[in-house]
């Protein structure tokens, strides 16, 4: 790539990414925009905005960035938990790494491979002094002894970055405990999961669970809710919303739209018919639902597992811990998660069918992470230029503008890439919600490890070691050959990376400030519809997308760091604009929905890892190429010294994100006060896991207002 | 190999095996050869000789025979145990699975060997109708639909054995806990082990953990006691003890002997002086150790450990599960083992210490197991015959007649390596002791491990895979050629390995019944001593020596099942004799030392594992090289079932062999009496686990009679 060539991306993207904050600075202040750019004030009741015209609603101001970087760490936890503290925390450690790594790279790599003079030693044909690879690595001489100030970056940034990791590691785990200790009694605590209870003939689930826990555990056991089997019940509850919404809206709309719309088609029946026959159906719908709902309870769908709960913390953590029975496929005991989290669609499956999921969803992952490829290069080449001209005749004089058809040629194919990498994070929470997990939280954390690797393979090691995809993978079965084949094929697109941060990283993450999609979505949904503010609520972070962005730029960074340092300045802009941007949502945006307490720090400590191992590996292989041997032996110390570092953290901190100690149960049971509040939780605690479907039926998911059963609402 | 070369071997061999046993039968019952053929008998007070002599002595009778043969389980459990009763388990698991084996071995594959002309078609130069390979597979034609035969007979033997590994796992962890269950109350069914306690400046390790343990585990909290470093007081109490040895020995040699002795020599000095020379140098070691054990328990050489006692063993087991500090690193639970079982040295050894031995066992045993040919191979090289002439060339003439020299040059290699291979489970158990076990049965058990795959990688793969050590490696980073190479080298070992089962199979085990060295050194010990009942003492079991054998002729009969089934026959009758002379040896010379109660099964479920996908990865090799590639790819579901299958059986089972559960620690709990027996058991429980240096000292191991302090002694 050109500097020239580089310098145009760059300032295309620039100019987007101001585009996009001037025209969010300018839109979130319009009150008809809220429900994008403020749901969370929206639906805390919050949004400052009045209905009144004024004309600084129109000027861009940028009070919100100062706003976004000025918020601390305290606001953040308590309005938005300790998983947004710990996504925030990845982009601080991360631009703390690319602050140093940017000092070393610029000042000293730099300069050391511009003076280098071996790429116009080796005169390639099409070598310009304009090109970018000077300011690479493989300007340096082969065998020179400025390669050594290489080595000492790697080192130093290696030590750097272990530091920090194990200081984080450290923070984030104390702040897990002080999450924890500073809480709130929650049911969660007091309750654990069992599974596959045994049943003897003529007793219910229920009966073995009373009977166990008050045989083993007398002293500590409160109460259990049984699991039922509701898949039916969910599919019928279902219909009757969606008909109740019909229904609603029917009610609401002026009378006039309504008989144009059945004069217009003439087969349908006049307003009063229409309502009536929807009354009449959903009042079936529900005295169906009623008796499946007693069936349910009573004649026993009852799953062979229990939510017990405990009277103490402590007694729920002894529980979870001591295999239960003397045999382990009976009473599995498991951690519950929080009311609103557990994911029931899951406990309908029997063990087995749960057991071939597991295996099938990993084999799915797999070959989707391997072959995603060979499809998108298949659909990019339906999409060229002759396809089009032949599917879309229309377009042909239109095509064959130049500019036009360079575009087309130019962006289809990435437009195309992109498309199917959107759907990845909602298709690895699709794969994760069928592996079995039992709550929301957990799919979440389980797709956030998916769609990282798969990032990882995708985009990195996909453009790296371009071939097809059976040729990539077999470098993992010459374990000897890869620092070799990584020194060659991972300095060759350095540009390609610089590109993709400024594209990528920039222009992505501003799109994201100006939420393109849902801003579409709404304007469409106002077009369209009228009613707009029914069953409106804030977004959940998507963690399972952002995170393994936010890593992936941290890897790209971490093996380039001494490969090409010109990359640094682009991805220091990147988290930078990252920091502002989602501490801005996690202001506006976003509502926290499920707490893991930071369960999501591990994932980044092993992907850094990974990214150091890798920046070895590749050291390694330079190093040889370099005709450096004896720099390239001293490196070997240290991916073992990283990996005992990694072992040391696995084995110190670890255990604290899996669960917390005696002490800390103790501490926090002894400090309950014996009073009538907590009474009253445990009182809550009994009910606190019945499946909602189970529960008379809501037909909205505010609690409050509109918690009414329908026929009320339908005889009123 | 030839069929007559074959019987040769197996005659010698079969005369080797009469010739021990009626040996045996003689000698076993001379009253002088009871502490090598029934030291526990004797050990226990129990050896029904006479010192009358009768003439049936000199008559070789199979009693013994019949008795070991009949000996029952319930007998074989109260005696020695349940370890005994898993070793022998694993005789009659090989013994039923090899009878299948050798039904459908020797009656189905062997005439369908036998019936093909593959060999003779091809003709090779070297082939006589004599050949042992018209018994093997490489005799069925290539692309034969004969060979479909072997096709089921592995798919019927793998089911077969899956289904018996499935019971025996069943059977062992239901004996596990019944053995458990019906156990007396025993201090370590009450205890843990504490490590890495935290002090602070001021106080003690003990007060540490009092305060702990009474914080945090008020209710079921016992006692503790604080592990010292007594490294220092182990030498002097050795130095003691051989120096009280070498005192009552010379009191009690009879005086003419000594002065010849002193005369002899002339430096030394008479018998009084000698002695009292003695006793000064005595009372002084005493006077020093007893001034160290203060020392030690005063002044503090406390480890940073503790073995904690609880009143029950279910609030022992929790404190075991429950990760007990906000630090895992802190106060890091254990099961503590059998109090006569704790490996006392360890404790000595600091944290960091223990970890970098761990590492360097780690890579001293890959480094054994992996490159431990080379040695032989050149020592092998230094011993031949030339060699030989010129280091002794006294033996020059006897040397140049041809039987000699051919029995030097063939048996002499085998030797070595045989005496090379004899040291290596001593070896294995070193390396484990340093790796940081806080027992000897957890020294065993990771020797037995440690043993087995050192077998199988240099007898089974060392020998299939002939080449160097590297070349051999080498298989294993090409996983794709694993099945093709194996295919080509394993057959064309058959025959060797048939007389492996029979030299060292028959042989060998007769030489364990025989017990050659024991006798050995029993005659030297009495032709230079005379005080031979001193410290005797029946010897335990050498479970990580035997386990690995037995294992690995199982290992062999399961991959040569069908290549070449006239492995069965032999091997049955190797199984035979190893359940008549194991079962004897259990009666009538070990002893029970430490009981791990069952958690041998694990070590060899996996073995039996790894040797059925090894079969299958062979079968797909030979099938493919048979040119049936229908049949190669229909084994492919087999390996996944059998890992499918251990998969099941790691989670139904293995967690039986690591802990027992609640269920089982409440009903012992309840089961135990509240009277004066068990207070007495809880006041001994309190010191139960103090090292026994800082006991006072006891010159002899037998703890009754000769229990009195030295000094009493000296001064009688």
């Amino acid at each position: 790539m050109l500097v020239s060539a580089l310098l145009t991306s760059v300032g295309i993207n620039f100019g987007l990414c101001v585009l996009f904050w001037t025209l969010y600075s300018c839109l979130r202040k319009q009150p008809a925009n809220y429900n994008v750019y403020a749901p969370r004030l929206l639906s805390e009741g919050r949004s400052e905005g009045s209905g009144t015209f004024r004309l600084e609603r129109l000027l861009p101001s940028p009070g919100w960035v100062r706003r976004a970087w000025k918020s601390s760490e305290e606001e953040l936890l308590s309005s938005s938990g300790l998983d947004a503290v710990v996504f925030m925390r990845i982009i601080t450690f991360s631009l703390r790494v690319f602050t140093l790594a940017g000092v070393i790279g610029v000042f000293i790599l730099l300069p050391v491979n511009f003076s280098g003079d071996q790429l116009q030693d080796v005169n390639f044909a099409n070598l310009t002094s304009d090109s970018l690879d000077i300011f690479t690595i493989s300007n340096v001489k082969n065998g020179s002894k400025r390669l050594w100030a290489h080595f000492c970056a790697i080192y130093v940034l290696t030590i750097f970055v272990c530091f920090l990791l194990y200081n984080e590691y450290k923070y984030v785990s104390s702040k897990r405990i002080s999450y924890f200790l500073s809480s709130k009694p929650q049911p969660h605590q007091f309750t654990i999961l069992v599974r596959s209870v045994p049943v003897s003939a003529g007793t219910s689930v229920s009966n073995s669970v009373e009977r166990f826990f008050k045989e083993y555990h007398p002293t500590t056991y409160l109460s259990h809710v049984v699991v039922y089997r509701t898949n039916k019940l969910r599919y019928l509850i279902n219909d009757t919303k969606k008909l109740y919404k019909s229904l609603i809206h029917l009610r609401k709309e002026p009378a006039a739209a309504k008989f144009q719309c059945s004069g217009f088609f003439g087969l349908f029946k006049g307003k009063g018919d229409l309502v009536d026959h929807y009354e009449k159906k959903l009042e079936n719908l529900e005295e169906n639902l009623r008796l499946e709902q007693s069936d349910v309870s009573l004649a026993g769908e009852e799953v062979r597992a229990a939510f017990v709960s405990f009277k103490s913390r402590y007694g729920a953590a002894v529980a979870l811990h001591m295999q239960q029975s003397d045999n382990p496929t009976q009473w599995v005991t498991e951690q519950a998660p929080e009311p609103h989290d557990v994911y029931w669609p899951l406990f309908s499956e029997s063990f087995m069918r749960r057991w071939i999921s597991q295996l099938v969803v990993l084999v799915a992952c797999i070959l989707l992470t391997a072959l995603f490829l060979i499809p998108v290069v298949f659909v990019q080449g339906l999409a060229n230029l002759s396809q089009l001209e032949v599917w879309l005749p229309f377009l042909k004089n239109i095509l064959s503008i130049a500019f036009v058809s360079q575009v087309v040629t130019g962006y289809l194919p990435n437009l195309i890439l992109q498309l199917f990498l959107m759907m990845i994070p909602p298709i690895m929470k699709f794969l994760s919600s069928v592996q079995g997990h039992i709550s929301n939280s957990e799919n979440i954390k389980s797709a956030c490890n998916k769609v990282l690797w798969f990032t990882i393979w995708n985009i990195y090691f996909a453009n790296v070691l371009s071939g097809s995809a059976f040729a990539q993978i077999s470098i993992f079965f010459e374990p000897k050959n890869i620092p070799a084949r990584l020194a060659v094929a991972v300095p060759a697109q350095a540009s390609f990376f610089i590109a993709y941060v400024v594209t990528s990283g920039w222009t992505s993450t501003s799109t994201e400030l100006f939420r393109l999609l849902p801003l579409i979505c709404s304007l469409i949904r106002k077009l369209f519809t009228e009613n707009t503010d029914d069953e409106f609520k804030a977004p959940s972070f998507p963690y399972h997308g952002a995170i393994p962005r936010v890593l992936f730029f941290g890897l790209l960074g971490i093996t380039y760091f001494f490969l090409a340092p010109l990359i640094l300045p682009f991805l220091l802009v990147y988290f930078c604009l990252a920091y502002a941007i989602y501490s801005n949502q996690f202001i506006n945006v976003y509502a926290p929905k499920y707490e893991t307490a930071g369960k999501f720090w591990p994932i980044v400590h092993n992907s850094v890892i990974f990214s150091l191992l890798l920046m070895h590996a590749i050291a390694v292989g330079i190093f040889t190429l370099k005709r450096l041997p004896l720099a390239s032996s001293l490196i070997f110390p240290l991916p073992i010294l990283t990996l005992i570092f990694n072992a040391y953290c696995r084995k110190r901190f670890l255990p604290i994100f899996k669960a917390y100690s005696a002490e800390t149960f103790i501490k926090k049971d002894r400090e309950d006060p014996n009073d009538a509040m907590t009474a009253e939780f445990f009182d809550k605690l009994a009910t606190a896991y019945r499946d909602p479907v189970l529960l008379p039926v809501q037909y909205s998911s505010d609690s409050g207002s509109q918690n009414r059963p329908l026929l009320s609402l339908v005889e009123d």
